[in-house]
């Protein structure tokens, strides 16, 4: 049995402490955040003062990146310490003997449940033994656990941006211009279903359509008309002009 | 029984033609298109001559956006003549007494097979006689059928836009990053079906995570410095700016 203490209750320590909680594998010790908030949906013991932290075989540091730089506080900690981060470096962890990353690759959001089954966790550690304890946690709530270092994780971290921060936005693009027209956006779904589809049994690359990569000159005027927020515009032109660049000289 | 003529051999004609000739409720006549090649994946008889187009209930017009203005050819077609064209009104088939809309809303690629039964199509046609017949071509091949005029037409053809080919390019985009650094793409495929599910379930505007609504200006940079691309980083850029832009009075 892993002894686990979750450190931080925002959207992935929440997340994790529940998971976790379940699994037959890991015996969830402490949550610790600095209010001492409960986490929902979970009946983890929590505690806020860095003093009262149990001893565990593993420590997930879910923090916000922005504060993992500075753990002077945790020096502490025994056993191995890691962080969720897909941005951030496992050497910020330097100060600890044993450290790695234990990253899931997900958008996470409190109030909707997540699949952790088939969610991919990225894993890296200092040390073979490090290692193999992550690979065991990792596999206690995940089928599909992934060892990368640090550089493919940080690029992992900016393709994730790309195909979901972005993407998601565009979906935000369309649902607002139906709004406006009184559209039902439901209308859309079977056509954002069927884009998914065919990038998963194709590659993106290979099922580009539309107006832009047509050259259509005429359409493209015809939805800039259309467009009402000067800001819409600007991020069709500049995606129209994206996609001419990129498919250019195949064109 | 529906006697129905497909003109063009363009993406969306072949399907149709496809979908049409196993249809028990349309027969399918004919197929024009300017070079009298075969249809794909079709026995339908292909003519190229416009005076041996045969007389029929329905004549789909097919052909690109840019094609449809200038039809004279086709004057002396009799019955409903319909174009398919998302971003096109209705009134460019004007000469023709009875005349409407037929817009499947997908993206088609000749090589990639479309299910037709959950594929929204937007129909609109001039008269009450004529929509009645279009509307039951449309049921004939969909359970999903929506009456909408051209001005909602047009705006649904850019939503698309967006929630397709611009989606579809942020894909591109992440498999390029994953390709540059050595990294399975694959593992990006559950985050992205996961998008898809919290969207058909939930509002886009409200599953918005990432650095950029965050204001996490230190993974952004990090990001940038990872993007080796001049064009990358400037798309990057914009839409971060965009969402920030976007979600700036609820931050």
């Amino acid at each position: 049995m892993i002894e686990l203490v979750i450190l931080g209750n925002g959207n992935v320590a929440c997340h994790l402490c529940s998971v976790f909680e379940k699994s037959n594998q890991v015996l969830l010790v402490q949550n610790y955040n600095r209010r001492g908030m409960q986490i929902p949906n979970c009946n983890v013991p929590v505690v806020h003062k860095v003093n009262e932290i149990r001893s565990a075989d593993i420590y997930i540091i879910a923090f916000g990146d922005n504060s993992l730089h500075n753990l002077s506080n945790f020096k502490t900690l025994k056993g191995l310490v890691v962080h969720t981060s897909g941005a951030t470096n496992m050497n910020v962890l330097n100060t600890f003997k044993n450290r790695g990353v234990f990253y899931p690759l997900q958008s996470f959001k409190k109030e909707i449940p997540v699949n952790f089954n088939d969610l991919p966790i990225a894993i890296e550690a200092n040390s073979s033994f490090c290692e193999k304890l992550l690979l065991n946690l990792a596999k206690s709530i995940s089928k599909k656990v992934y060892s990368i270092n640090s550089k493919q994780r940080k690029a992992l971290h900016v393709a994730a941006v790309f195909a979901n921060n972005f993407s998601n936005f565009m979906y935000t693009q369309a649902l607002d211009i139906c709004n406006e027209h009184q559209i039902d956006f439901s209308i859309l779904k079977p056509l954002i279903e069927e884009t998914i589809i065919k990038i998963v049994s194709n590659s993106p690359k290979d099922t580009q359509t539309g107006p832009a990569i047509r050259k259509d000159s005429l359409t493209i005027q015809k939805h800039l008309d259309i467009l009402h927020s000067e800001k819409q515009k600007k991020l069709y032109q500049h995606l129209t002009l994206a996609i001419q660049d990129y498919y250019g000289k195949e064109l």
